[in-house]
């Protein structure tokens, strides 16, 4: 059990925008929020997955929605306790603390912001250990959690619970209605009591996140040793360097969609990466032979400041370099890969292992 | 208060396509599904608005969606309870009864189902005095009682609860679920007390569908004297006859909408008459002339028996009377007709009552 302050937000925030893996929206008006509700109720205090009790109830709360209209459409903040008040009375469950659906930009804040403001702890797990598009891609799914019942809210005051027969099933409802509310919403989904949270959760991602964003943080000092650090610190490959080329983004059916061309520097001269994306980066093909596919991370960095650049604010003619990590081992399973596979993302590949790819090169 | 046997039923359900103005859905499976919970157990109890108890709660259930849709996709018979049930659980209240959301064929038949099997009273009211296509277009809305809490849920078991800041907010949640869920779904909504009902209620509706049900049935015997009971009982006129020539319908964002075209007969001879339609028919002009205009109603009724025909089920070259009756007078008001007046459907005109067109001809 620690506590974590202003400093600590501001490193969580970058990093999980490295596991963010291009989605989980960008963290800046996500991490204001979290600073200010710091500033006036104090640190969070952060749990470790194995403190917490068996038969507590937690839940996360996060943001759905296609991040470009996330932050044009961020919410009042009220979004939060009301949709967690909705799923307690909706399954009498008391939530004596939260934690990250998914470790990306905005849905890191989140739950910090609601633990600061509710004053509950925030449990270092989350259930994806990255971001990821749709709901039922999460490790309680893998791990037979139910999605639902999850409950949905607007920053007009709309809100709604849904109980389904499958995750597919809530992501489908959840997703006609965020798109109804604007394009983004409020949710609270995967109540999870501490015994299942040990289980499933990805343990300890709020720290890792806060110590890749450490490392991002020193990169304006030595941005080569830093990227050293940060590879190390996750088991990561360095597969691209180059100037984005082309962007051809739309938003569809409540997701960011699209490829990004790169045009390869130094040792990557002549070569092209397309990183194709739905929210977050999900394939990555270098001379049309693929390098990475979902469920392993996909992360575009600045090429000077080394910051992670989110699907929606990435910009023709920026210079960037492109990292690899492979996704954890939950993932890397015949259920984690029929969920979260290049397959079911449309690609006609067999799932390999980021470094069995590069081993091929 | 009296009971309603299977005689009774098959009156309603008769009646209940008359008023339902070409919406609510084809009576024939949901009369068959009434039919057999009377059969099991036992006739329904139906309450006189003035015999509910103020404090008591009551509440509808209905089927949302496309006509057309809910043919095909008929309720397997356990929606109507769990509907139900996830909103007492909801809202707390126990429902003592239930009642029509609006009077027309399918929607009639459901509550009659619901109260049937699970033994509760019927009153006989409901928040139309007809069938509208929008759920924000009933009376409990124009005397202040929200649409919301509500509760959606489709066969396959998946279930939600909606609460918004407006009737039309939950219209419009309701109404991409529904389209989400198939094109049709079972809703429960507009729970209200007995004060309520009294105040807001179309008092006698069910009632009333029996008589003109009644009417209708003795049409074989001697057509002319039904159609001229039919008119007496409804305040009804007779705008046409004809022959079904064209046919502009389809399925969109989960309505039935589109155009039918009738070719004149004997007094209306070498005259066109256009409906356009969505779900229910809502506008009637004759040679270009509107004759009706919603929230009015537009019966179309084959032309030997005098069986109403809902707007999913008419043909090309159906032989065909049309009849206009007016609106009750909840909805002759300036709230009723911003609801569910000609400008709200698309239609630049201003509401003229039935009974003025008519003069003017």
């Amino acid at each position: 059990m620690r506590y974590l302050d202003k400093d600590a937000i501001e490193d969580i925030a970058l990093g999980a925008s490295f596991f963010g893996a291009g989605g989980g929206g960008n963290p800046y008006m996500g991490k204001l929020m979290a600073m200010q509700a710091v500033d006036e109720f104090g640190p969070v205090k952060l749990l470790e997955p194995d403190e917490t009790d068996d038969e507590d109830w937690y839940c996360p709360v996060a943001i759905m929605g296609a991040p470009a209209v996330m932050m044009e459409k961020f919410p009042k903040g009220d979004e939060f306790g009301r949709v967690l008040d909705k799923l307690e009375a909706y399954t009498g469950h008391h939530f004596t603390g939260t934690f990250p659906m998914e470790a990306g930009g905005v849905n890191s804040m989140v739950p910090l912001t609601l633990a600061a403001t509710r004053q509950i702890p925030l449990v270092d797990c989350d259930g994806m250990g990255r971001a990821f598009p749709e709901l039922q891609m999460c490790t309680f799914h893998l791990g037979g959690v139910s999605t639902t019942p999850m409950a949905i809210t607007d920053e007009k005051g709309n809100a709604g619970v849904i109980e389904t027969i499958s995750a597919k099933w809530a992501e489908r409802l959840a997703r006609v209605q965020t798109v109804e509310m604007g394009g983004s919403a409020t949710v609270s989904l995967y109540p999870a009591n501490g015994k299942q949270i040990k289980q499933n959760g990805i343990s300890g991602i709020v720290t890792q996140c806060q110590q890749v964003g450490q490392s991002i943080r020193l990169a304006h000092n030595d941005p080569e040793t830093a990227l050293k650090n940060l590879l190390d610190a996750t088991d990561g490959h360095f597969i691209f360097e180059g100037k984005v080329t082309d962007l051809l983004r739309t938003t569809k059916g409540g997701f960011n969609v699209g490829d990004i061309h790169i045009a390869g520097f130094n040792d990557f001269q002549e070569s092209e990466l397309v990183v194709t994306i739905q929210n977050e980066n999900l394939f990555a093909a270098r001379d049309g032979k693929p390098v990475t596919m979902a469920p392993d991370l996909i992360i575009i960095l600045d090429a000077e400041t080394l910051t992670p650049i989110t699907t929606e604010m990435i910009k023709y003619g920026k210079r960037v370099k492109v990292v690899a990590t492979p996704a954890n081992d939950k993932w890397r399973t015949k259920a984690g890969i029929e969920v979260a596979g290049p397959r079911y993302f449309g690609f006609d590949y067999d799932y390999v292992p980021v470094e069995e790819l590069l081993k091929e090169d």
